[in-house]
């Protein structure tokens, strides 16, 4: 059998026919570089109007280098970011903020299925500031979290009002925002929230790869674009990554591709013949599983993989099909009951 | 009159259709993500074929970014980097080097039109060590240089034989070495000459964004791929970096479109009514143009610009036509002879 | 009663008259700046002869600093440095590390009284390594660790071996050394350990402000005063950083002086009415305190707090006296009684 | 003959009496560390008074340290600092301040002995702001200048003028402001000038190794502490550091002792037999020599060297005296006309 990646991440999965149209209509004629082009215009308006917000808008290549330069635009090296303890900013970006932002710590809160306790926020603000540790300067949140969950916009409203109250920032990674709003998350909440950057996924929402940084605050867009060359983030052919999003968006595509992924996720929970460790509102499913059941499953030619939380983590995407699910569920069921 | 990108730079032109071609054929089913995949795989035996050295190879999404990795990884924070005065890496990158390098120093060096010259390196490498100075740890070199002209191998010999015998490291800007290499510089010799990192641009070689590094020294191969993820240049859907690699190498494109550039920059130069700043052998056009005659050209829309060092620069690309050039040769022409 | 700073830390107490009259007579006439002088050359000599090893050694202001270079030196922001979860470098220098890193990651390893166990060594080393999490390349122990227990050269070894096995760097923080030193721990056992790094505090030992680096590894000195140099930490008027190293070793203070003050700490923990949290082995007494009693010390004028491991820490210097010692525990008393 | 540092650089000389005698007296009883004892009370009294100014005082270790660490407290990574292309932070600090400030550059302006030309200035403040430069966000002054010259409050007020009107940052990098002062600039002057950050040198002016940041500007003051301790510049035995500005200014010997310096500066161009590159207005003398006089005036002992201009630079200091000019100028002269 030829390997499997179906379901290693929603990473794996091709570019949705959408994106890919608009990134081929793009590829017209000469145009402007550095994001001065048309194509970046056109998707800024696009998220604006489905944000309903007057923000600035900048297109970049990496989720990674996205989230760390929010970061570090809004904290300093001697500050903190809190962050749930297993976000992505916090385990899986090679300490990519402390990178991009010369030594600025993620400060991990507890919370159940990657939504972080309030209560953990609230004992983290009340810790005396120090000049021997780093106080705290920012708050990160993720939606849909890196367990597959999402927040409700009353959820994070709670969060967001307490470290507002002192001033600090809010960065939301939305590497799976599509997900979350597809489940309801309604986006248009975001700017009342009091997110000061915002990170809109393309790539695992079924772009090509391409990222949106949203620049709510005023205050942080004067050298912005500086900020994003000297980080290696602002493209030149930045009609590439503005392109997606055009097409995603005016398709309805980045919703109802996400949704087909939400979908997909559910029936996949469904099926799946082994308990689950969260519950599953967006794209993925994490499952209780032993090691030797794991084993024989990769040995089967299926590329997933032990997550964080020690579950096996199971992702769906736009190109998830239900035949896939069904072939999946046919392997688990075998590698759960191994032939002697 | 539309406003007219053609010249700006290599990077208004849309992507070569050999690069489309390869994306769009990419775009087919799961994959492996993070450079683990068949076409990261195939690009990297095409240039290493290209280049008849055992390189390991790595795609990533910037030219700047890139450049500034491999510089952090040939130079420590305190010591510096010697490149030519006016190079990318020391004039247009926003101070990325420093950034990527905490600090390490671009220190520039003369030579005329773009290349180093050898005796300024030598004056360079002759300073006594300091510890209240940045002591060089590395070369930097561009080919073709960022005022159009190309070194030969022997020339580059030279330089790095220069730094190889204290235990320096080089650096490569290729992000125009397919211009290079359609004048006849021979890209297999580029092992010889002692070069430990080099960037290919793929960008303004008339792909889709798309840089590979190659690593020729094996002593810095482990852990790149943590250093480029922490960095924002590990793409998971690293598919879409290689492939318009396979398309343009598959084809010959690489070289014949970069050839076809050279000629178009060739021939702009012979109808151009005004002197030019320096020899003409790569894909760039340096003219020297007073200030009332540029504006004049850019208020009749074509957007092109003083470089740095005083001249106004003409790039020409694959997508250069015969057609453009002879507008704009007319729209010179008559912002020299403004009518009263 | 006027406030009292006896037991609040080892830094809060004077220099002790050894340092000061090698200070003094270093004040003499001219010298040479930036560790080129003889004062330096001489407290070196000194230093090496303790540890009996050929090793580099350089006189910085800072025992943050200090550790924090020595691990840039040892990992690159990419990677990470394994230690105490409640080291200094992990808890208490504002991420220092990072800072001086460029991101660098202290990995926090679990052990009890502040001694890494093994285990925790052996799994965090067996962990599979990634590009998406920072590997380890550096091991950072301290000796008396933070909690005031002493390792032995076995114990170190145990740790040492396991890393160096992997060719990963050795960082020793000594902070304290002159304590462990006191209590029988063989300075001249550090260079068999494989320690690349190390750092000697002079400043907890009674010194004027002052902390040796020594360098072991002799690929680890070329450039390093450049090192030094850029972070602020190559002192021009080096003599002062010298001199008291010079005063408290020819003197034998350096050992002398760090006995009088274990055995304070000793004494202070057989008369200290509440349980003690950790085995009182060198300078250090932790204590669990409620905190209405520590509230009720403090308000008497007793300058102590809270650590992190929740105790109450009480930490004796060369200057402590019996005095202070019984006045304290008088004090502790009280608050434990208070009049209705 | 003994080697000679006399002239080698102020930071050659020894402690003047009267910061001894202050740092013997602040050695006495246990105190708080780290900025909060009293000594550092009072030392930031004094430098108020002096400067007639409410701001904020800071001791630290290193002028280096202190520079880079103001230099990054007002720009940002992708940002520059204007300063004198041979000031000290531009040319002696092994790139400080890209270090402390992440890859922010220092953009070298011109100007005669060691003043910025003010239309250097305007020149560089008119360029237009792009991404793909680091645009500058702070001015960093000098007085006394590198070269010996010093800026009259005027002069000063015509530089910082023109970046106030944009909203910049002001840096006064003081390691000689005492020879400043001394010659009749009015330290009063400096908070109308709108400085943001003063350095405040005690090592060159005769101290122990002591230098003081002031903060004028009161929102740079919140988590100044937790910045300097990442950056290893909060000294826990933090008397010693506020001790001999303690000494200085209570005595007066912090102008009186700068004055001699100046005194014997002045008296050393007048007997010097070569001619002066630069005005003499504070302890530097700087010295058109050929080499092979220079070998041999440093082969007879005698540690001076180039400066970055080309002269040989001859310092004077508190400690500097007339019998020490008299036998190197014949030193001197004797290298003028060796014997044959």
């Amino acid at each position: 059998m030829s390997p499997r990646y179906d379901f290693a991440s929603d990473n794996t999965a091709p570019a949705a026919p959408e994106a890919m149209a608009a990134l081929i209509a793009a590829n017209a004629g000469f145009s402007a570089s550095y994001g001065a082009d048309a194509t970046a215009a056109r998707a800024a308006d696009l998220i604006r109007q489905m944000l309903d917000a007057d923000a600035d808008v900048r297109f970049v290549t990496s989720g990674t280098a996205a989230n760390a330069i929010c970061l570090a635009a809004l904290a300093r090296p001697f500050e903190g970011v809190l962050a749930h303890r297993d976000s992505h900013v916090a385990t899986d970006e090679t300490g990519a903020p402390g990178f991009f932002g010369h030594g600025l710590a993620i400060q991990g809160l507890e919370g159940a299925s990657g939504r972080i306790d309030p209560q953990a926020l609230t004992r983290a603000l009340a810790k005396p500031e120090s000049a021997h540790a780093q106080p705290p300067a920012a708050l990160s949140l993720t939606n849909a979290t890196e367990y597959g969950t999402v927040y409700s916009a009353e959820a994070l409203a709670v969060l967001t009002a307490a470290v507002r109250d002192r001033g600090y920032g809010v960065h939301l990674d939305g590497a799976r925002l599509a997900n979350a709003a597809a489940t309801g998350f309604d986006l248009k909440s975001i700017p009342g929230l009091g997110v000061d950057l915002l990170v809109i996924g393309g790539t695992k929402a079924g772009m090509t790869p391409a990222e949106a940084i949203v620049i709510f605050r005023k205050d942080l867009v004067p050298r912005f674009d500086a900020r994003l060359k000297q980080a290696g983030q602002l493209p030149s052919k930045s009609r590439f990554y503005a392109a997606p999003f055009v097409g995603m968006f005016e398709s309805g595509a980045f919703i109802t591709r996400a949704a087909h992924a939400n979908a997909m996720a559910r029936r996949l929970a469904e099926l799946m013949p082994l308990p689950l460790r969260h519950p599953v509102e967006a794209n993925g499913v994490f499952v209780e599983m032993d090691e030797p059941t794991l084993k024989r499953l990769q040995g089967a030619g299926w590329f997933v993989y032990r997550f964080i939380d020690g579950s096996v983590r199971f992702m769906c995407s736009w190109a998830t099909t239900m035949e896939a699910i069904e072939t999946l569920i046919d392997a688990v069921t075998v590698a759960l009951e191994p032939t002697p």
